[in-house]
């Protein structure tokens, strides 16, 4: 008897990632891996995001929670192509989840494909899943002690969007400490202070949104 | 060659949790468990916790955080003696790592040891350490579709504190729908309403604490 040893599971993961971000590659698919604690934003962004650039762009999301589909039913009404991935439990989303939305989608007609992950400061930075960029929300209610605590998230993540900037004053938000731990971890991290109740900022990340589209737009 | 399967790694896990209990009855120690999301404010309520018991009981704290000991530091100025556990990365605690600290505590002086958990509301919901009660913190920021998102904590814990909520009124928080969704899963739940930051409902928190503690009191 000849037992086989599966050496590396996280090779097996990473290579689906690299499947997944060939195909978007050849598809000229932008794609953002949208990370953060529960409750940061994380859907309200996706919706400011798709109220603006659906015009000028062919949209489709995954929304990936635990269970229900809260957050793609929010996001269907904005009449854009959305999958609700159910973890059953999964404390983040991988590649092989992503591919199994494959059939639900037309690549041809897709710009930017918006992944929002599970609420969750720790798990998802582990994990490719054949994203152009992981992009991670802060709020400010949370304390600005997050990225010396989550070092990972602020690592892997190429947008840091500092959120609720509008609630700054009530909960003593260090906006000075986190943007500079933040960029000891990851000096490379492009920083935009936002509020999806008001507006604010929104202009910024959405025109870095605008050029990374346009720098993989199909031919 | 003789090759042994671990069938079942939760089964070790559930075995140190329930011989961590065990000693910690025999002590007549209180334990909890506390969890939440990133930055919904368990170290200010332990720290408020520790200012008003600390008279009356002994109290050890456990800080479980991926990496610093930033949290322990804070915990260490009130003068209880407090153990950092760093968990390199992982998600939760689980009932090892509390073991791994039982040298550094004196017993026979604690009547209430808090562990407090990874911020994250997903995993810490799946591990016991050997608690008498798990207890939960939801912040108002983080909205009132928490436990409808993320129930398996709602359903393993036995209180929710509802924490800032002076903060309720900037944040439309709908607290009829958190409440009702939280019994929905969790009917036992005991929930109380509460600010670090102000003091409200901490007295009603602190008396059931302290009951708590009184039934499991050394001899």
């Amino acid at each position: 008897m000849q037992i086989k040893v599966v050496k590396n599971i996280l090779d097996a993961s990473r290579r689906i990632a690299a499947e997944n971000r060939a195909l978007f590659d050849q598809h000229g698919i932008y794609v953002i891996n949208l990370m953060s604690s529960p409750g940061a934003g994380k859907t309200s962004l996706v919706e400011n995001t798709i109220r603006t650039l659906q015009n000028d762009f062919g949209i489709g999301v995954i929304e990936g929670d635990i269970q229900d589909s809260y957050d793609a039913e929010r996001i269907g009404r904005l009449g854009v192509p959305v999958v609700q991935i159910n973890t059953g439990g999964a404390c983040h989303l991988d590649g092989n989840m992503i591919r199994e939305t494959f059939t639900n989608f037309d690549f041809a007609a897709i710009d930017l494909l918006i992944v929002e992950n599970v609420g969750n400061l720790v798990c998802p930075a582990e994990f490719e899943i054949g994203e152009n960029a992981k992009v991670m929300l802060l709020s400010t209610p949370e304390g600005a002690d997050k990225p010396a605590k989550y070092p990972l998230m602020f690592a892997e993540s190429k947008v840091l969007l500092i959120n609720k900037i509008d609630l700054a004053p009530y909960v003593d938000f260090d906006l000075d400490k986190a943007r500079r731990d933040a960029l000891a971890i990851n000096p490379d991290l492009e920083i935009f202070e936002i509020s999806c109740k008001t507006g604010t900022g929104l202009e910024q990340w959405l025109e870095w949104l605008r050029q990374k589209i346009a720098s993989v737009k199909k031919r």
